[in-house]
């Protein structure tokens, strides 16, 4: 496992990784410290509910999406942002395609572990 | 200062904070580890050359920015990245009116003092 990204992330140049049938993601920038993730969805496409231990501060780069954090629930659009606090449990459904810029604090090393 | 931010962000509530006459930023979703800055470059606006102990990676949203990250530089635009490791001169030159996604950790409490 590397422990930096590169200094440069080239998109055109990293793979998107296949998640489901409607969600792909590209790992940018990253050190132990913080994790950047761009997530295209689908139209239709799901992130499940699910919590973890790390800060995640998420901005809505396209699209349109359905997020919950904890027991709110609200529906944003690009330029929109979310900031799920550790342990909460958080989701997103897409409403029309679109692109999450997802960050983490610590690393996701689940992510770099695959 | 506030140690977390709201939940969720509505880009359009969120006024632009004037940084020079060609550099506008927007603080997005944060907390003590992470931090989230959108910032908009106005066509030849300059991040000046600085460095600072946070680790800070970035997504180019939109537009063409010549970087510097130490001793490396490279033209990006929409969709690529960059890393910069902790206490590294860094600093961007618009080269097309753009957005730049910059997030830290921890976070910048210098941008929260303000």
């Amino acid at each position: 496992m590397k422990e930096t990204s590169e200094i440069f992330q080239l998109g055109d140049t990293i793979k998107w990784e296949k998640v489901d049938d409607k969600l792909e993601r590209k790992i940018l920038g990253y050190d132990d410290k913080i994790m950047l993730v761009k997530v295209h969805f689908k139209e239709g496409g799901i992130g499940y509910k699910h919590s973890h231990f790390h800060s995640q501060t998420t901005y809505v780069e396209s699209g349109k999406f359905e997020v919950t954090v904890g027991n709110e629930t609200k529906v944003l659009k690009a330029g929109d942002g979310f900031y799920v606090p550790p342990n909460v449990e958080h989701g997103a459904v897409n409403l029309e395609d679109g692109i999450l810029i997802d960050v983490f604090s610590p690393v996701r090393e689940d992510f770099l572990e695959k």
